[in-house]
């Protein structure tokens, strides 16, 4: 298994200047606690606001590069289902479980759920077959299958 | 979906007499902070290393009188595989997926794993088929292929 | 003894939008978890950037018109100097004692300075003469010996 | 100004055998938060029950060795008025502010006292005279004239 950073919510932390700003991939401190290892790579670290097609690219070739067949991607929530819909449509998750998460709250804040959709993206990806998946709330949501609602503050099923 | 808590390290909090001891659930919190609404009940308060074959035998029940198919214990971790173990036993996870999971550290202490274990629990229980399993570290058990090593701390995979 | 609240960065929490915004009164939780019952007041809430003249004059009349002989204001740090210049210009302190206080870092945030400096202001506020202070990094400043050094990132003395 | 650690609750960590244990001194990674740099030596790393005579002869001495005229003493509640008590009758405060706290609560778990504490005594030490004081819960007691309260479980003034 991999772990894909990407910035994001999950990743912020405030910074001297007195502004949240995306600081390294929370993800390392949460799993050293939960006694797991997992490769971490920082690959892009960006509010995902601000992420291009260049940027969704850049994701959909690390997926593809390498061989791990089980891949956790940290990511922001706003355009995360963007980010799954460009893996669905590139075919690397053919034969590859990939699954995105991040956190409606700062790692770095008391009462975070952080740890908790990490722990939950883990299972999800060692449990689900190929293909990819958001998993946050506790609930595995099919990629193409799921919306951010701004105004309820969480992710929602949505039907085509 | 339902959530039955039983105690151990994951419930500790510190009380006024200066030693840990078994609080209210603490997945109630962290529930909360994931977006995440599941019924809890508290069906035993106590360190795992006190339970006795009584008290597996009413975890037992509470399971089999319970209409959810998807459960989670929470437990500690000291006999998680004795409980494990007596609820393969009885026959009741012929048809439920039953998890059971704790921390090896207490909600209520910095650097707890106990939301990230929690998590994990409920992918598990949405995802895998009907039986019973502990879910510890990110990683599934299979009820009667897993040990906790004490000097470790933390569960390992055991072969029959 | 009083707490009058005005926002800054040791009130600062997650918003829905993803962003930080003043949240009510950090003090009341950090005042309980160190078993003390002090009065607090909300009498601004605001980052410390955006106070104005109006604002200050507002402080300090709410200063002039409690009873309270020692007062405890909880302030942003942008302008903490500001207001603690018009509070010894006003003549309000010349028979109380009045101490300003705040955080680098929010209270909703792992690794606050919040509760520390505010522990620090309430014994300053108990054992210093009339006057007015800044008490921050555990340090007492008379408030015309101080500044905040932005790229330091903490308070500094100053001699005139 | 040095501070002295001592163990006690305020040192207390989670141990592997799910029992808590004194740890390192706390007080080093709350003083960093603060942005403070204070020398801290670990004299002693006991819960304050379990201290005798000879440890309290231990403290005096190394408070009689120190250059220092302003010290922090970090301590177990509850025989922190005893080692206040060998302090004052030692007749080393004669020209030396030593200020003992600790917290009800450790360091290690949410919500502690540990930090606003610290904070507190900090301040105490810069502003007081010579001589020997507790400070719990934003409060400045003279060495005898406070006893802890187990019933209440916080730290009281007595009159003699």
């Amino acid at each position: 298994m991999l772990l894909l950073a990407t910035g994001g919510t999950i990743d912020k932390v405030y910074g001297l200047r007195g502004e949240l700003e995306i600081g390294p991939p929370a993800a390392a401190a949460l799993l050293a606690a939960a006694g797991i290892e997992i490769s971490i790579e920082s690959i892009l670290s960006k509010d995902s606001l601000t992420l291009t097609d260049v940027d969704r690219a850049t994701i959909v070739n690390h997926v593809r590069s390498r061989q791990a067949t089980k891949l956790l991607i940290t990511h922001g929530t706003d355009t995360m289902t963007d980010t799954a819909a460009a893996l669905l449509e590139s075919g690397v998750v053919a034969d590859r479980t990939v699954v995105l998460t991040g956190a409606m709250r700062p790692a770095s804040m008391i009462g975070s759920d952080a740890a908790f959709n990490l722990g939950a993206a883990i299972i999800a990806a060692r449990t689900l077959p190929a293909g990819v998946y958001i998993v946050m709330h506790g609930t595995v949501f099919a990629a193409n299958a799921v919306a951010k609602s701004h105004s309820a503050g969480r992710f929602v099923p949505v039907s085509h």
